[in-house]
C-alpha cells in the first residue's frame, strides 16, 4: 500500500486513531474473504478496492477537489447520484459498519440506537473515516428517528443538507418530493457552480442506470440453481458500488459478470448442491459489516440475494430515461419513491418484493436482517411474517449489531433454520 | 362506581381481564394522588373522573353514538380537536400508560420499542380500554418511527386513517401539511355527515382556545412562589383534558383555578419553603402514568411545569380566530405547526421554549424525561443540555419506561440532584 499519511494529514484525520483501525482491517478482510475456496477471478479488483479502501479513492476524491470538484457524502439509497454526477461532482457512500466508531458516537448518542448511525457519527467526529473528511457537504434525509436526529449532531462538525422524504406514496407526497428533488439541485449547481443542464442530466442518467444495470446482470448469475459467486462477495461488490468510480466499477463488474456467466455454464458453484438458498430481507450493512453472510456461509447456507438497500433496493428498479429537466426530475422522483423502504406506512410493495425475489432467487428461507432499534424494520416484520407463513415461506428474524458476541447464538439458531428447511424439501 | 359491565360488553371487551386493571387502579391511584396532603378541594371532581375513568365518560360516548354521533381517538397533540368538534363528533386521548397492557403489545410488537406504543397497541387488542373500543376510527400520525409502523399492526383491528406530518416546518411544509388537514376534514365530514361550515369551525375554535386558556390560567398558578397544587395534580388535569368532555372540563377546571388563586393570595403552598421547583422536559406521560412526577415529589422536589405533550404542547399556542374556511385551515395548520416537537428537524425551537419557561416558573432544574426508545427525544438531549450548559441550568436525563423496577435508582439519583441544587442556589 502506498502511503498516504500526508493525504490523510491533508483530511485533517486523527492519524493515530487511524493506525488502529487500518491495523485490523486486513486480518479482518482475510479471515472472512480470502479464506474463501474457489473465488472468481475477478474478485481481484475488489480485494484491490479494499486493501486501498482509504487510499487510491480517497487519492482520487482528493484530486478531483484540486481541480475544483466537490464532493458530496452520503448514507441512503434516496439520495439521488443522478443530480451529483450531472453537476460534475462525486458522490461518495460514508463510513458506518464498524464496532471501532461506536464508543466515539457514543459520546454523542444514546447508546440504544441503531449501531449504523452511532458508527456514521462516530466516524466523523474520531477524524478516522477519510470519506467523511474528504466530503464537502454530507446529505442527510428523513428515513428514520435516528438518523434525522443524529444530523443536527453531525450538523456540529460538517456542512449537512437534509432532504425531507415523503413517509407515504400518494399524489401529494410525490410532489413533495420533487420539491426535494429542486432543492437538491439548486444546492448542487450552486456548490459546483456547474448548471444541470438536460444534456449533462440525460448523461447521468444513463451512467447511474448502467451501474444498475451491471449489478442486475451480477445478481442475475444468482439465480441461477449453479452458484458461482457466494453471497459475502456479491454483498461486497454492492458496497463498494456506493463508492467506486461509477465507469470503473461498471468495467470491472461486467468483467466479473462474464466470468460467472461462463462458470455457471460450466457447471462451477462455490457452494455444494442442496446448500439452502437464503434471501435476505432488512436493514442496510455498511463496509465492514459482513457478519451476517459470514455467519450465513459458515452455517450451511448460501445468500442468493439481498432484498436491502445494499442489495436490491440500490439498484433493482432503473431511472426511465426522458427529455426536459422537468420530465427527467420527475422520472428520478418516480424512480427514488418506487424504492419500498421500511419507512412508509404503508408498505406494502416491500412484501410484494419479497415473495417475487423469493420466487425469482429459487430460494428457500428468508432471514429477516435488523439492526438493533431500528423501529421501522423491527414492526414491519409483523407484517412480513403474516404475509410469508401465509405462502408457506419459511422465515427467521436475527436482529444483531456489530459486535461478535453474539455469532455463537446466531449460528446455533441458524443452523436449526437451514436443518428446518433441509427436512422440509 | 354504577355497574357498567353491560356497556363494557356492548364494547366488546374482554371483561374478565378488564376486571384485573379495575382491580388495581383504585389502590394505585390512592397511593400516589389521595396520600398528598392539604389537596386543593376542587381536585375531587378529578378524584371523580379518575374512579369513573372507565365509566361515566364511556356512557357518554356510548350516548353519542347512539344518537349516531362518532367518536375519533388519537394518541398525539397534532391530531387537530378543531374539526372533530366543528362536525359535532368527539375526540378523545387513548389509552397507553400502563405496564398492564404491555404483554399484549409484546405479542405483535418488538420489545424494544417505546412502552407507551406497546401500551396503546396492547390495550386494543386486549380489548381491555373502553376508549379504544368506543372510537369509529382512529386517528394516528407520522410524528416517530414506531408509531408510524404501529398504526399499520392496529389497522388489522380497527380503521385507522394516518396524517402525515412534515418533518421540517419550511413553506413548503406548511402547505403540505395544510393539504393533510384538509385530508382530514374531508374524512371527518363523511364519516359523521356533517359539514364544517364556517360558523361551525369558528365555535370549535372558540371552544378548544377556551380550553387551553383555562389550562394556561391552571399553569400560571404554577408560576407562583407559592406553588398552590403538586406537579403531579397538575399533569392529572392535563391527562384528563384528553378525554374529557371539553365544556365541564373548562367549568370545573375554572373553579380550580379560583381556588388556587386564592391560595396564593393567602400564601398557602403544597410544599415546604426552599423545594427545588422542576421543569420537566420531554415525552408525553398517558395516565396512569404518574411515575416521574411521584418519584420527583416525594424526593424532596416539586414539579412547576412540564414541556411535553402532556404538558405546555398541548395547550400554549392558541388558533388564531379567522374568517373564511381556508383562513380558519391556514391558522389551524400554523398553530399545530408551531409546537416544538422533537419528531422535526431541526428543533431549536424547543430549546428556546425550555429555556424560556424554565425562567417563567422560576425553576431551578431541568428533568429531561425519556420513554426508553425514544430516539427523536433521546438524541436530541444532546443540543438541549449543550444549550442548557451554556445557560447554567442543571439538567438531569432520567430515561425510565412503566416499571417500578427502578424507582430506587431514580430516587437516589434525583435526590443527589435536588441536593446539589440546593447547595448552589
Amino acid at each position: 500500500m502506498a502511503d498516504y499519511r500526508k493525504l490523510w494529514e491533508s483530511l485533517d484525520m486523527d492519524l493515530e486513531k487511524h493506525d488502529q483501525l487500518c491495523a485490523v482491517l486486513p486480518e479482518f478482510y482475510g479471515d472472512i474473504y480470502l479464506s474463501q475456496e474457489n473465488r472468481p477471478e475477478g474478485m481481484n479488483y475488489y480485494n484491490f478496492v479494499v486493501s486501498e479502501i482509504h487510499g487510491f479513492r480517497i487519492q482520487e476524491l482528493a484530486e478531483h477537489r484540486k481541480k475544483g470538484g466537490k464532493v458530496f457524502g452520503s448514507f441512503c439509497i434516496y439520495v439521488p447520484d443522478e443530480l451529483i454526477v450531472a453537476a460534475g461532482a462525486i458522490g461518495v457512500g460514508l463510513c458506518g459498519g464498524s464496532d471501532f466508531w461506536i464508543p466515539d458516537g457514543e459520546k454523542v448518542l444514546p447508546r440504544n440506537i441503531c449501531p449504523l448511525i452511532k458508527a456514521s457519527v462516530g466516524a466523523k467526529i474520531s477524524g478516522t473515516c477519510p470519506y467523511f473528511q474528504s466530503a464537502d457537504i454530507l446529505v442527510g434525509e428523513t428515513t428514520c428517528d435516528g438518523k434525522k436526529k443524529a444530523w443536527e449532531i453531525l450538523g456540529k462538525y460538517t456542512p449537512i443538507h437534509v432532504m425531507d422524504l415523503p413517509q407515504m406514496k400518494r399524489g401529494k407526497d410525490k410532489i413533495h418530493w420533487i420539491d426535494e428533488l429542486k432543492i437538491f439541485k439548486d444546492l448542487v449547481e450552486k456548490m459546483t457552480g456547474n448548471e444541470i443542464t438536460e444534456e449533462k442530466l440525460k448523461e447521468a442518467v444513463k451512467l447511474i442506470n448502467e451501474k444498475r444495470r451491471v449489478l442486475q446482470r451480477l445478481y442475475n448469475t444468482r439465480k441461477s440453481e449453479v452458484l458461482p459467486i457466494s453471497g459475502k462477495d456479491a454483498l461486497l461488490i454492492t458496497q463498494i458500488a456506493f463508492y467506486d468510480d461509477p465507469k470503473r466499477f461498471i468495467e470491472k463488474t461486467s468483467e466479473l459478470c462474464e466470468e460467472l456467466e461462463d462458470r455457471i455454464k460450466k457447471g462451477i458453484s462455490v457452494f455444494e448442491e442442496n446448500t439452502p438458498r437464503i434471501l435476505v430481507t432488512g436493514t442496510p450493512m455498511a463496509i465492514p459489516n459482513w457478519k451476517l453472510h459470514h455467519i450465513i456461509e459458515t452455517s450451511g447456507g448460501a445468500v442468493v440475494c439481498e432484498e436491502t438497500c445494499t442489495g436490491i433496493r440500490y439498484f433493482e428498479r432503473l431511472v426511465k430515461e426522458a427529455e426536459s429537466i422537468e420530465e427527467q426530475m420527475e422520472a428520478i422522483a418516480d424512480r427514488y419513491l418506487s424504492i419500498n423502504c421500511a419507512c412508509f406506512t404503508p408498505n406494502d410493495g416491500r412484501i410484494e418484493d419479497i415473495i417475487r425475489l423469493y420466487k425469482e432467487y429459487k430460494a428457500d428461507g428468508v432471514v429477516y436482517y435488523n439492526l438493533p432499534f431500528c423501529h421501522t424494520y423491527a414492526v414491519e416484520y409483523n407484517k412480513v411474517k403474516e404475509a410469508l407463513d401465509n405462502e408457506g415461506i419459511p422465515v427467521i428474524m436475527i436482529e444483531s449489531d456489530y459486535s461478535l458476541q453474539d455469532v455463537g447464538q446466531i449460528k446455533t439458531r441458524l443452523e436449526a433454520f437451514f436443518e428446518m428447511i433441509k427436512t422440509s424439501k
